[in-house]
């Protein structure tokens, strides 16, 4: 498999910590909008929306970090395949997609690339209340359950994971989410588990 | 099935529309943000989340449209079994969450729900461009195929059929988009499509 990777994203962590815990070997191909590669040709001609992760495995290609999770973690533990817990698994990633990632994810983003000023301050103020929310519904989620869905980790763990345990790089606080700390705590502890790679200056 | 729904919202309609192709019965409830059911506490035990559409089907509860549409889908041929297409399908319902809804559905949520004035005319011209350059990776994506994913129609062109045909609401043409516009008139030539309900004054 070929991942088309920026180290600073955390949805190209997610099926990086997913291939680490699966013990899959890829090739890493850097593709970054900093440095243009996200919008150069021979990559808009894999994904059209000009984003990574992309993966080529074969012949075929896949985008959207919650379709890879899906897609490389068939037929393993990470992915049940009840079809209830299944479901279960969807509802919490796309939860992710829509009501944690947008606030949470791209605060994190203005505080990395945008420039320190009243407009980078309004845009990260905008996402607090969304990002508060989408915490506190993990944080009463996680009050009855130690993993997401069933009693075992998912792919819906490490998709709430990636943005979640650097929620404070965009300046939300976990302090107040003992129980999202807790789990934080889990996640780290199973073994293969790496890092998110740094954010590049 | 139960379904907590509103009927102007297009991701409800995502599984109404389902439901209609596989022919299943299911009870509406209406819930909606404007009467407060969103907010109630006996819908927040379901949905922590605040969002509709959510079902019950006896004691299980699923709430996101994408997780829904799998759910109600699998073993039919709206959800393809093969790894690789199964996953394509997740790739543009992930798309569709978070490159699409939140430009085109948020426009016309802004048409119908706020009051007119600068305020509004400012968050309907910040979704043009993303809205734009979703409908331009859809088109692309048309010119080669008839359907999003493989040979027949899945909960993929569900899923972007439902905030695409309405995109005038929020102020987006499809005159430039000939191909969106054919796949348009095939999704609502589908034996058993059901129109999308009107949105309330």
């Amino acid at each position: 498999v070929k991942l088309y990777s920026d180290p600073a994203s955390g949805n190209v962590y997610k099926p990086m910590l997913l291939m680490a815990h699966l013990g899959m070997e890829y090739a890493h191909i850097p593709t970054t909008w900093e440095d243009g590669g996200t919008r150069a040709p021979e990559f808009l001609r894999l994904n059209p929306n000009g984003k990574v992760p992309c993966i080529e495995d074969g012949d075929f290609v896949l985008w959207e970090s919650g379709a890879i999770l899906n897609y490389l973690a068939r037929d393993t533990p990470w992915l049940p395949d009840a079809p209830r817990l299944k479901a279960q698994v969807l509802q919490w990633m796309f939860f992710e997609q829509y009501s944690h990632e947008p606030y949470i994810a791209v605060a994190r983003a203005a505080m990395h690339y945008d420039a320190p000023g009243p407009a980078r301050d309004r845009k990260i103020a905008s996402k607090g209340s969304g990002g508060e929310h989408a915490l506190a519904v993990m944080e009463q989620h996680l009050h009855a359950c130690t993993w997401f869905v069933g009693d075992a980790p998912t792919i819906a763990d490490i998709a709430l994971f990636a943005y979640t345990h650097v929620a404070d790089e965009g300046g939300f606080s976990l302090a107040p989410y003992p129980n999202i700390r807790a789990w934080i705590a889990r996640m780290q502890a199973i073994s293969g588990h790496i890092p998110i790679g740094p954010v590049s200056d």
